[in-house]
């Protein structure tokens, strides 16, 4: 019952998603843009981690007017349901994907947040809280089925992705690769958290599509049941 | 003077060359182990870092019979000269890289490198000092050149790769993609030691191959000017 969940991300050719300053770099050119906006419009609902709120500030709205107008006339709203997972409840109120661009929000937080800064939150978003003291994310997966959300895009970042993967939450893992190098011990990956030790409980994947996309590379994968 | 330099990887679909305990994963398939081997067999010289001699122990030689032949009718040589990067001489005398497969081994150590150590390890290997306290890379290239290597393949890891790439010391990057999750903060990946933070540096690639290959993807990367 949970929505189709598509994982997408920008990577650099070595697998970092920004520099170890977490500073955001970009990655991709106009025509990735073009289809990550051209995603966004046609998902229900889009979800990042609140290090990414944190760290970059998005609005994650749809960028083209033309599309904006076409989501508007098919479901009623701009822009997809935007969600953040915060645990802790540590969105602040000023942040642009709260202010910015029509839409519902949602902040999926956990019981252990304060009670203080959910009640804030909650004036510009609605909250669901599952979970003890991180987001549970399967209940949380349900729930926005629940709430007919069949359509789910996870744009980052590397913690928020390794948690969906680590579960066996999505069905496709949408990569771009950049022409260059970031480097770095510390930079932030595609996955990051705890990360597998044992080579029989890696998820595997099913190479679905690669191909040239501005100067670098478009890399479909789909989860292999 | 310096020869020309591919690096060679594989890396998970997430950018880890192993786990976080440095396990080796098998990420490609045996096509692609054939396309290493014969990648062996053609270039001068191979080398890696002291980090991936204490992790993996390899022992580099070209595995197919008849590639070793070939290589024997055209060089002289069994396999390629193998080349540790070790600043400090801690390559145990008893590593494979060492003791297995006919041909030449050089350690490059830096000038602090422990007399004892390389004293030792000079019963198997030439020994090239070049820099204070660690091994200067420009210079080792250039002594590579003088002893006739024109084509040399890093094989990584991720400490080495990025002293390669930071250094704009690379000609191609070539980069076998596996279709699995390995995940990690702290998991080795492609490019690790600083990492950029300025995006006005990061050294640029160009696209020049992207196919599939066994279950995954083999991404082949030039040097931009």
């Amino acid at each position: 019952m949970r929505p189709y969940i598509i994982i997408n991300a920008a990577m650099s050719a070595d697998g970092k998603l920004s520099t170890r300053e977490r500073r955001q770099v970009r990655i991709s050119g106009a025509d990735d843009f073009a289809r990550v906006d051209r995603m966004r419009a046609d998902c229900d609902a889009i979800l990042v981690g609140i290090g990414t709120v944190q760290s970059d500030d998005p609005s994650l709205t749809v960028k083209s007017p033309a599309l904006r107008e076409e989501r508007l006339a098919r479901s009623g709203e701009e822009n997809p349901v935007r969600i953040v997972l915060d645990s802790k409840a540590e969105t602040p109120v000023t942040a642009d994907i709260l202010r910015k661009g029509g839409g519902v929000r949602i902040i999926a937080v956990s019981e252990e947040a304060d009670l203080e800064k959910v009640r804030a939150l909650s004036e510009y978003a609605d909250i669901i809280t599952c979970g003890r003291d991180s987001v549970d994310l399967q209940h949380l997966m349900e729930e926005l089925g629940r709430r007919g959300i069949s359509l789910l895009m996870v744009e980052g970042g590397g913690t928020v992705i390794w948690s969906f993967l680590s579960q066996g939450l999505f069905d496709e893992l949408n990569v771009y690769i950049g022409s260059m190098i970031i480097g770095g011990k510390t930079a932030p990956t595609l996955a990051d958290g705890e990360g597998f030790v044992d080579d029989t409980i890696f998820p595997r994947l099913i190479l679905d599509y690669a191909g040239q996309m501005d100067d670098g590379l478009l890399v479909r994968w789909k989860r292999r049941e």
